[in-house]
């Protein structure tokens, strides 16, 4: 079964998202697994520290590289995958950008053990001594870790065999060929004097999917310069 | 007070990881307000009804228009501010990306309403009738919009006034100057015999902020290009 361990200072926010809808559902029936580790239970001393400030100077707070070392062991007990079916990652903007492809990636592998970050930062010997993977949500500045942690499993989850029923589909969707989604419509066929574009209900499959096809297109290449690049230098993709 | 208005077939969700740490502190204090929009209670007919099949065929259900209709023009009744002031978002793979810049200028305003989709995607013509800008947090597939809202609130947020102690520092970050952030160190010393860079425990501040501007420009170059291109073209800025 695949499984997500999670390193956070708020055990209390998971799984919260993750736990409705059809990925709360797959959670349920033991289609993935979700495992907490409160770092705080790491802390040092009475007071459980778990940061100190930065050696330099500079305001914010600093996790503790024997801390978080601790915590990890702890979490990697039982994991005996090697790194490219098991990633260890940390949540940081710093980080590679994370994406479908990664998504897909990471789907395909034993699990994953995301490290939640939180105040100014994480001790960079940490980093590299554990050879933790930085991966980035965006380029935009969280409190922590712990909802990019989510927007990535949610992701990355609904990938796994059997998570998605009819109710949704991977394959019909934007960046399964580079392209964004056509436009969608449902009922009422006239809403607001605004009606369903004619060729979509002409039962024609064929017309109906090029029509669609060049939206995807159309849509694409005004909105996003930078994917239909791609697109257009693989050549395009058939509808 | 700045306030964020959320539509959403997932009221529960809310407000999850922003009712913790510094965010949460803050929706306590009335800081900012959130204001959940269930949308199920806009749904049609006895069983309540917000979705239906795509017309022209294709897997998933699409969000109606009428629906999204009646449940914004409720949720927007006593909004009074210019669309300048009071964006109106969905969120969605197909729109612009979100990044640090939208977060400040969100954070500007007075507050923001965001429609979380499900499923397959919501009917183009409310999303045109309405003006609603589509926004994306990434290049990837989330199963819903709820866990975006939350990226973006975080983001966002964080940025108003008095919403952040010393604990965290908005202008010290990743961003503020194109640059990614410099390694950062904390106690002890010395761990797994790795120590913290000698600069950093001269006392001199000068070559320390010297050091740390060397760091984040070489860390930028080699992880971003893309970032790297847009510091370079503007001429660098000094540390």
């Amino acid at each position: 079964m695949w499984m997500a361990k999670i390193i956070t200072l708020f055990p209390d926010v998971f799984p919260g998202a993750l736990g409705h809808s059809l990925i709360g559902k797959a959670l349920v029936n033991e289609q993935w697994a979700l495992e907490i580790t409160d770092l705080r239970d790491f802390g040092i001393g009475s007071h459980r520290q778990v940061d100190d400030t930065p050696i330099g100077g500079g305001p914010g707070m600093i996790l503790k590289p024997d801390v978080l070392d601790s915590a990890l062991s702890a979490t990697m007990h039982d994991v005996n995958s090697p790194s490219s079916e098991w990633p260890i990652i940390a949540l940081s903007p710093r980080g590679k950008i994370f994406d479908q492809e990664l998504a897909n990636q990471w789907a395909q592998g034993q699990g994953i053990t995301m490290i939640c970050g939180r105040y100014e930062g994480i001790d960079e010997r940490f980093l590299s001594h554990s050879r933790i993977e930085e991966v980035s949500l965006g380029d935009f500045i969280l409190s922590g870790g712990e909802v990019a942690a989510k927007a990535m499993l949610e992701a990355t989850v609904r990938l796994l065999p059997n998570v998605l029923g009819n109710a949704e589909s991977p394959m019909s969707e934007s960046f399964h060929n580079s392209l964004l989604e056509y436009p969608q419509f449902t009922k009422p066929r006239e809403w607001c004097g605004l009606s369903v574009p004619e060729v979509l209900l002409s039962g024609h499959h064929e017309k109906i999917a090029q029509w669609r096809h060049n939206q995807a297109e159309t849509l694409t290449r005004h909105r996003r310069p930078d994917l239909w690049q791609r697109y257009t230098s693989q050549g395009g993709i058939e509808s």
